[in-house]
């Protein structure tokens, strides 16, 4: 590994910028780095909960082809803390456990969905152009290490429906809106509309595997690399805390700005 | 329609935040919003192509269920101008044109996905934290009037596949390093590495229909309301100079930043 | 002009930095540029006046070494334009005006001090680090063109004083503080405490003058070059509205921020 | 000093703004938080040194009415560091020195003016508008703490001359244009020159002083307060190696950015 780059992990590219790159794992391209991110995610969970009754939540969805079944509206942390996997669905987490340890005696990995909802933004919050609040959590989650997509509301399964299927209609009860469904997932053109937020981030399966795969080494020769030492056979459970701190630092972020323009 | 709400529109949100909206469709909910980005966007192509050979190209992927047959390292501007729903597989367009004008005499309306690609870009590019390349790329296209979702290389299909299957195999020919597949999307650990990057953003389906719906007036009243004069039945042809304006600006954001610290 | 680099002019300077230059006068570095700031301003003026009560007024105190007599607390807008040279101490404006006058027909030029306040601050506005309300006000007043020096309260003077004579004593009355001097100029550790806000900007001698001068030209040879056409001896009445603006500019962004945070 | 606001300190605007203060004064009102731009700024001057031939250096220039004799284009660190006042004149040294223990017995305290420059700067360095180099440099020395004033090369002083007299004369020699005089300070039209940068920054007498003076508590009750415990008669000699942190931070966001652009 001194020598060798591991396919679809950064240390070619760190290499190619940087001229240097960290081979046993510790630099920034570790998941380690985002640390700081959970801590500074704690902080702005309170200011939400305290100031704004906001909740903010994640959970895993999806490990491979295992999807569980959950309701953004209804779960709660005590759910998705009772499992080692982070998955509210007692059922899915079972058999994502049973694939999650299969995999590790396989010397392979799997990737899957994390779901991440805030429940009680009031409608209003988020920008009309480019600091759209789907815009900001976009980039949050695609900031995470192993993400490869983003999607809000309806998302990419959104595009099977025609207009009239998709529309959220709006109703009013004690003065109160809302929308009978929430395809639009919390936000409509940039700015929450008071309805749960929702959103699924994917996490691509762990780059390093125990198998020996085709590389080149750092003088670009053609060679092979076998994973040694360690082995993380999954991510999702360890991504929760990470997308759920970044969804309450886009939140915080945009509660201020709120504040500051309409408060 | 001056006092009601358009259900799945920027609507009711704006008037949340703002206590006023723009209920002819003028403001800054509209996607001609767009046009200085797409004109910001000609500035940064031209720079991307003098000064680092770098093609940006963006192209109508999918409508409702149509999906295009195209090969993101051999498209051409051409074959995507081609046609009016800028879509380079001509098969696949002339079945989206027909789609969209049954969905105008239904007064319906469609989403889709748009591809953007970006060829040439050099091993480097790219921020290794929180402006990962992959994570600016997604804020820029949720930025984009209508957008639901974001995928680089893999995205959400990857998660199917185990790490062995996903992982990218670095070989090298004559001192050039490259990558055998391609399920990266030219980009590892927030860093371009020299493939075609390349990437999904959905677009639902438009949210004005001809059709009365449920909503709610300014006083919120249940009511109902039904789009009227003019319809656009699917916002997916227009969507690619947006995309691709937006692509080109956020690589010659990182092609400075690059040149800064590394050049 | 067209060959030739004009003194202590930005020409070189531009011509250094991106091979061009604009001799017509007309470029970025025009003070022309201003307008769009004077128009922001006008904006930002009345969203502190009619949101927070705050006044923001800008006035010539000195041309060369006439200075007048104002007192910052109680200067109004109309005693500003009651002259054309913007200076309240009538009797040193008509000295000013002869002064520019005899500059003109001497076809050089003069510069100034030009004295910003703000009344009505509350207690609170700025930040304790980085973003001191004196750092953001000093940056916008460099930014400036043709300003040299920035100074906030007791400024470059305050030095000749000791801490027993430069402290500014806290008194109370009715349930409401205040300092018995204002060696601070309302600003203390980078926030507002409440008192009237006042700083000075120096601006230098307008470069072009209408006598022969030693310059180089574009090859770098020694030349010599006099100053043709419209001839401005003196910029300081035009920068009273670029110093106002700017001000206010600074402060309903620091308004924003102390509402977001502390509102 | 528990209940008491001390006169012309950050108490009062800080508690004002966030309802507490930290009255044993290790917030970050203290002085101490600039350790990390000292920190920085090493990193910063070692990049201007070796990448681009850039030498920062800071000293003391005035303390009260004692103002040193230097020549910013010859002055040598070995100069500055070789008294505890780090002032290069000599003489000047051991009267500034005599002054400030003076006013440590007299439990008063002074201020003065500390001198930056950079030598080596290439001409092209800054921006044509919001960012020009001035500008950035004023705020930086403005968010130092106890800084009240900035000026560069002429400053106010440059007011009592007339155009004529203060214009810098280009002059070239082997290919290599420079000026005969620097009134302009080394910038002109927010953009490097070429010549050696040069400014000064005014440092209050610092706040704390031993004797009674007025003040208010807490409750807004008239009352009096008198400094006890470790007493500073005079921050500028601690406050060199701030403001020479602060030109290097600067100078090296400066460099990235003209190599972006330019390089």
């Amino acid at each position: 590994m001194k020598t060798k780059f591991r396919p679809s992990h950064a240390d070619f590219t760190y290499f190619s910028k940087y001229g240097i790159r960290n081979w046993q794992g510790g630099g920034r391209a570790s998941a380690r780095e985002t640390v700081g991110r959970v801590a500074a995610g704690a902080i702005a969970k309170k200011i939400l909960n305290e100031r704004f009754g906001v909740e903010t939540l994640a959970y895993v969805k999806q490990v491979q082809r295992l999807i569980a079944d959950v309701n953004p509206d209804k779960v709660r942390l005590k759910n998705i803390e009772s499992n080692i996997v982070r998955c509210p669905d007692q059922t899915a987490a079972e058999k994502m456990i049973r694939l999650i340890e299969k995999m590790r005696r396989a010397g392979d990995t799997v990737g899957g969905i994390v779901e991440g909802i805030a429940r009680g933004v009031p409608a209003g919050w988020g920008e009309p152009v480019f600091d759209k609040l789907e815009a900001d959590l976009a980039k949050a989650m695609l900031s995470l290490p192993a993400s490869k997509a983003f999607e809000v509301g309806s998302g990419f399964s959104g595009i099977a429906l025609t207009g009239r299927e998709h529309n959220d209609p709006f109703r009013a009860r004690h003065g109160k809106v809302f929308t009978t469904t929430n395809f639009s997932g919390g936000i409509q053109g940039g700015i929450s509309n008071g309805q749960t937020i929702f959103f699924r981030v994917a996490f691509k399966p762990v780059a390093t595997v125990m198998h020996k795969q085709d590389t080149v080494d750092e003088e670009f020769h053609n060679t092979t690399l076998a994973g040694r030492g360690r082995h993380d056979p999954c991510v999702l459970p360890r991504a929760v805390p990470m997308v759920e701190a970044m969804t309450a630092l886009v939140l915080v972020d945009h509660a201020l700005r709120h504040k500051a323009q309409c408060g």
